[in-house]
C-alpha cells in the first residue's frame, strides 16, 4: 500500500492502483504534522477493505505534499556507502560517525524549491532511501527491527560543504525534499536491495543499489534505537551513495527508488547570499 | 513572570511569589508537548492580572517536571566559551561549528536521572542557560533577536567523548535535563550577563558568566535563525564554559543560574553497556 497527502488529505493507494480518501480514517486533524503522522501514531495498519470502503480518489497528475511535513525527528546516516566514503576524503564511516540529526523544518515536499543559502559555498544533493518508523523503538536488536518500520520513501540530504557541523550544513530550511508517497514493507520487499539513482540537471550523479550500505536498514534502525528512542513517524536517511556533487540555481534534481518512488524538486539560488552575510545580517 | 508544569498542570509565579493554576489560560490539551508549549504557540503573553485571575497554586516544595518535555528543536551551540575551547584542544569555536541539534526525547524534568549510556566510554556533564523561542524566527537580525525570546531556563547538554557526530553523543535518553522553570525576560534582564556555576558530586566544576559566551544570546539566535526556521517552543542551548568532566553513578549534577534557576539531576550506570555491545545487540 501506498500512502501520500495532497491538499491535507490522506490518500491510500493499493496495489491495484485504486486510491482512496483515507482522511477520516487516520483520526482527527493532525494539525503540522499531518494526516499521515496520525495514522502511523494510530499504531493500527488499515486493511485493504477499509480502504475500499474509503471515498474513491483522483490521484492522475497528482502534486503530491510531503507524506511528512514535520516529523519529530530527521536522523541521518553520514558515511553509509564505501564509494562515498572514498570520495569524501575521510576514512571515518556510519561505525565511527554515528547517527547525526536534521531539523525538521528543512521537510519539503515533492516539486517545491531547493533553496540555496549561499553565493559562495558548495551545496550538494545526496539521493537517499528514506524509512518511517511505525511503532516506539528503543534498544530493538538488529532482527527485530524491521518490525519497527511503517514503510519507505525517497529523500534528498541537501548538504552545504563547509565547516560547521553536519546538523547546520543539512538543516537550511527546504534541505530534506521527502516523499513522494510512503509505500508500506510489503510492496517494497527487501529494503537492502533497491536500485537507486539520482540526476541532476538531467545528468546522472548516483547509481548504485542500497544493498551497498554499510549498515543495511536492519542494523541502522538497532543502532538509532541505540542511542535515542525512536518514535512513530521519525524519519531515518540511510546514507548516500558515490557521485554527490555541486546544485546550481535552475537544477532538476531527481532521486529514483525501485519499488519506492520517484522524488523531483527544483533548486533556486535566488535567496542566497554571501557566506559572510550569514551572522545575522540584515538580508536586504 | 516564571512558567513551570506539574502534573501536566501550567502554573504561573508572580514577581511576588503568588503562583496561580494556568493551564485553562493556555489553550486546548496540548498532547506530549505540554501546556507550556501550548502558551507559547498561542502568541500572545499573560498579564500579571489574568494570572491573579486564575485558581491559586501550591507550589511548595514543588517536584517540577520539564517545562518543555518535548521541544520541537533542541538547537546546541558548540565551542561557545574560550575558556572551554582550550580545555577541549580544537581551536575551532562556534564560528566555525555553527550550530548542532539533539533529539527531543533526550528532554527530562529535573529530579530526574541521567542514565550513562556506555560502562566505558566517558560522559560529562554540561551546564548551560538555555533560552525558549517564543515566536517563529527566520533571518532576524542581532538586534531584533531577543523579540523573539519568550523565557530563559536552565540546561545540562549530557554529552559523551567519543567518536561520533556531535548529534549522536549528545542525543542518548534522558542527556538533556530542562528546567525548572521558564523566567521571562523581563525578570532576567540582560541574558549575556548571568553568573552559572554547575558542581558534580558536590565539587563546583563550572563556574562562570554569560557574559563569557562568543556568541551572546542575540548574535546565537541571529545566527541560527540563519540557518533553520526557529518555532515556538524551541530550546537553544547557549553552550556551556569551561570545567566539564566525567560523570559517575550515583552522582549529584547542580547547575545555577543568577535570576534563572536552580536544576539538579542525578546519575545512574544501572543500564549502562559496554560500548561493543551498542550495535544493536540485545540489552540482556
Amino acid at each position: 500500500m501506498r500512502f501520500g497527502v495532497l491538499d491535507d488529505r490522506l490518500i491510500a493507494v493499493l496495489p491495484d492502483g485504486a486510491a482512496h480518501d483515507v482522511t477520516a480514517l487516520a483520526g482527527p486533524p493532525a494539525g503540522p504534522a499531518g494526516p499521515l503522522q496520525r495514522l502511523i501514531e494510530r499504531g493500527r495498519p488499515l486493511s485493504a477493505a477499509e480502504v475500499r470502503s474509503a471515498p474513491a480518489a483522483d490521484v492522475g497528475g497528482a502534486a503530491w505534499d510531503a507524506p511528512l511535513p514535520f516529523p519529530r525527528k530527521v536522523i541521518g546516516a553520514p558515511a553509509n556507502y564505501r564509494a562515498h566514503v572514498a570520495e569524501m576524503g575521510n576514512p571515518n564511516t556510519i561505525v565511527e560517525w554515528g547517527v547525526f540529526l536534521k531539523a525538521s523544518t528543512s521537510v519539503i515536499g515533492p516539486g517545491r524549491t531547493v533553496e540555496l543559502p549561499y553565493t559562495d559555498v558548495r551545496t550538494d544533493q545526496e539521493g537517499e532511501l528514506a524509512v518511517v518508523i511505525g511503532k516506539e523503538a528503543r534498544h530493538v536488536s538488529a532482527s527485530d527491527a524491521l518490525d519497527y518500520v511503517f514503510g519507505y520513501t525517497c529523500v534528498l540530504d541537501i548538504t552545504t560543504r563547509s565547516t560547521e557541523d553536519r546538523s547546520t550544513r543539512k538543516s537550511y530550511d527546504t534541505f530534506t525534499p521527502l516523499g513522494p508517497v510512503v509505500v508500506t514493507p510489503e510492496e517494497v520487499g527487501d529494503p537492502d536491495d533497491l536500485a537507486l539513482r539520482c540526476w541532476v540537471g538531467g545528468e546522472l550523479r548516483q547509481d548504485s543499489n542500497t544493498s551497498r550500505m554499510i549498515y543495511g536498514v536492519s542494523r541502522l534502525i538497532a543502532y538509532a534505537s541505540s542511542v535515542m528512542t525512536l518514535q512513530p513517524g521519525d524519519v531515518i536517511a540511510t546514507g548516500t551513495p558515490e557521485g554527490v556533487g555541486p546544485l546550481a540555481d535552475g537544477d532538476e534534481i531527481v532521486v529514483e527508488i525501485e519499488r519506492v518512488g520517484r522524488l523531483a524538486v527544483t533548486v533556486s539560488a535566488a535567496g542566497a547570499l554571501p557566506y559572510g552575510n550569514r551572522m545575522g545580517m540584515p538580508t536586504a
